[in-house]
């Protein structure tokens, strides 16, 4: 915290107008805004919510004097171990961006035109439809997009869906933002599928969305295309939005192929969330983006685009050049790149696997495959 | 928004579980998350209140054919003047850390610690005592420092002080949490000085916080080392907060040297908003930060400071590797580049005040000293 200098602060504070240095240290009580600091959902959601609280905390109880190695198993981010540096052309395009000196000014709220459209193409690939720049949001990160999801849909009363494991960050936003919550579990026997009966019996009118996560973050699943039919078709008789995090898209290695929830948007409308962080290993450039899959124009109907518009028209953006070197990110990254970091995930997944069921307390009912933070719950310790 | 492919729409939803394509289209009122979209506070921050809304309103409303040159006198953003361009050893600095490849990863949510250091250095050099890291919160921009301190300090009932004119984002973000916006005039006719007394008489129990923009974004004044006392001894005898918005820190051509509000975080504490967007001329970079500029520690003893790294733990941040430039931004800028860009802003104040005096539409009651969005007011038209 601050400390006076030695010399020079009761002199500064006389310089003034001659009583400042007069005050004796106010007690907290004095202060009106001491009263918002309060057990409440700020310190919910920032200290026992927040991922990166538990980590910090976590970290902190390790004693330095012990000799063992701590291995970072729920560190979620490789970006830090040098076998899993970005694509070279990424990081080309990201300093050309740069040094054109040109996207250094504030940038739209919903994100540059040109990165909108080059994303909408990208992303078109794998839909039966297309998407136009239009259905495109970019964020700062998947985190601003979760953000911004949950609190255009907090409305007093409401409530929304989210899988139990799942990330916390949906909780934290949700408890924030005033938004009821409500469980649905992942079958462990199944390949943490969801419980699809669970959903209709937790749902009610007041129920707005669920998330879906896919691949799985923490469980390292990867839903079939049967299963996330079955989940669009629920949302639909229960006339619920679909948010599907699929931050991890595209990161899998196992005998099912990754499809997104959008496939499905002509049943339920979904909101797609996405980021560059996990499959081009650049969690810090905080770059993310919702995308509206929904070729009914369902969303666009009930105005929770524009509420999406307004929403980030108040609020940051991600760095203007970062943006800028998008289109170029995503024409220019190598399948090579993608094949090795994909090979790196899995061996580093199956030595993981084969360690951890030696260990017994450890359970891991399902062998993940899609990238995940962590790979294993405990069970009877 | 999205289209069906000509072919491939209707093939793929068959492909799926051969159901997917009986639906029609679901009218609005079918789904529940359509009530999220209410004429509430999030349109009204977004659409009414955003200077960006406004912004992309007003340019909307040009005729394209109208050959008669627009000239962005609301644009806040010099940088996409090629004069404006920022400084080689701030973007060389920033090239320099990306390319390290080791400031990929997700950053601590109060930001790295080698900037927040060297952050609180800097920062210090203009106060009568020392900041530590600890009292450094690294934001995405100027307008998440805003979301930050709004956010923190937001509890119901209680309501916060802004100036009038001011910049619209805290009453934007302050409709979004439901925080009680009051009114403080500020004097053309004496430079836009804050009416001291008005804010007696607005205060009351359940007050705060106060906002002072310095210098002051639209009018462009500059605050005296007198009236910044003032402002500070009044905000001790009400027990509120200061949130000190000093973007546009440094960027003064007139009489008044520019002094920081924490030079009286001893009289009442002090939250400075501070930002490289203006100075350094990068708005697109979005690299802010929350100063507590608190000698006696009163937002540390309140747990303001906690509630602020819990709100942190659960937002996005700036981009890692510019935070890992701004070490090396804050030491290697050269003051010849600050002292160009402030001749340069002088001179085209002169200009745009020269000839803003000849139309008969619009006063201008006080010259501006600072660098602001707008110079002038309108009077009768």
């Amino acid at each position: 915290m601050a400390t006076l200098h030695q010399n020079g602060g009761a002199r500064a504070a006389e310089d003034v107008n001659g009583n400042g240095n007069g005050h004796a240290a106010a007690p907290a009580a004095e202060w009106q805004f001491a009263r918002a600091v309060k057990d409440g959902a700020l310190a919910a959601a920032g200290d026992r919510m927040s991922i990166r609280a538990v980590r910090f905390k976590i970290s902190a109880s390790v004693d330095a004097r012990d000799p063992r190695p701590v291995l970072p198993l729920a560190h979620g981010d490789p970006s830090t171990f040098p076998a899993f540096r970005t694509a070279a052309e990424a990081e080309a395009a990201v300093a050309a961006a740069l040094r054109t000196g040109k996207l250094n000014c504030y940038p739209a709220g919903v994100g540059l035109p040109d990165a909108r459209r080059a994303l909408a193409k990208h992303l078109s690939s794998d839909l039966p439809y297309e998407l136009s720049s239009d259905d495109i949001f970019l964020t700062a990160g998947g985190t601003q997009a979760i953000e911004v999801v949950i609190s255009v849909l907090a409305q007093p009363g409401t409530n929304i869906l989210l899988p139990r494991p799942g990330y916390p960050n949906y909780e934290a936003r949700a408890a924030l933002n005033n938004l009821e919550v409500r469980h649905f579990d992942l079958i462990p026997e199944r390949g943490w599928e969801i419980d699809i009966d669970s959903l209709e019996s937790i749902a009610d009118k007041n129920t707005t969305a669920m998330v879906i996560i896919n691949p799985n973050n923490p469980c390292g699943s990867v839903y079939t295309r049967e299963h996330l039919a079955k989940v669009a078709e629920v949302a639909r008789k229960l006339g619920i939005l679909v948010i599907a995090d699929e931050v991890y898209g595209n990161l899998v290695f196992g005998d099912s192929p990754f499809i997104p929830m959008g496939v499905f948007g002509h049943i339920a409308p979904v909101l797609t969330i996405g980021s560059l962080s996990k499959r081009w290993i650049v969690p810090g450039w905080r770059l993310g983006w919702v995308a509206a899959c929904d070729p009914k124009k369902i969303l666009q109907e009930t105005k929770i685009l524009t509420s999406i518009t307004n929403f980030l028209n108040v609020s940051t953006d991600p760095a203007t050049f970062i943006q800028g070197a998008l289109p170029q990110i995503l024409e220019n990254t190598k399948e090579e790149f993608f094949k090795r970091i994909i090979g790196l995930l899995e061996e580093t997944s199956e030595i993981c696997y084969r360690e951890i069921k030696d260990i017994k307390c450890i359970t891991c009912p399902h062998k993940p495959e899609g990238e995940a933070e962590f790979i294993s719950f405990g069970g009877d310790p």
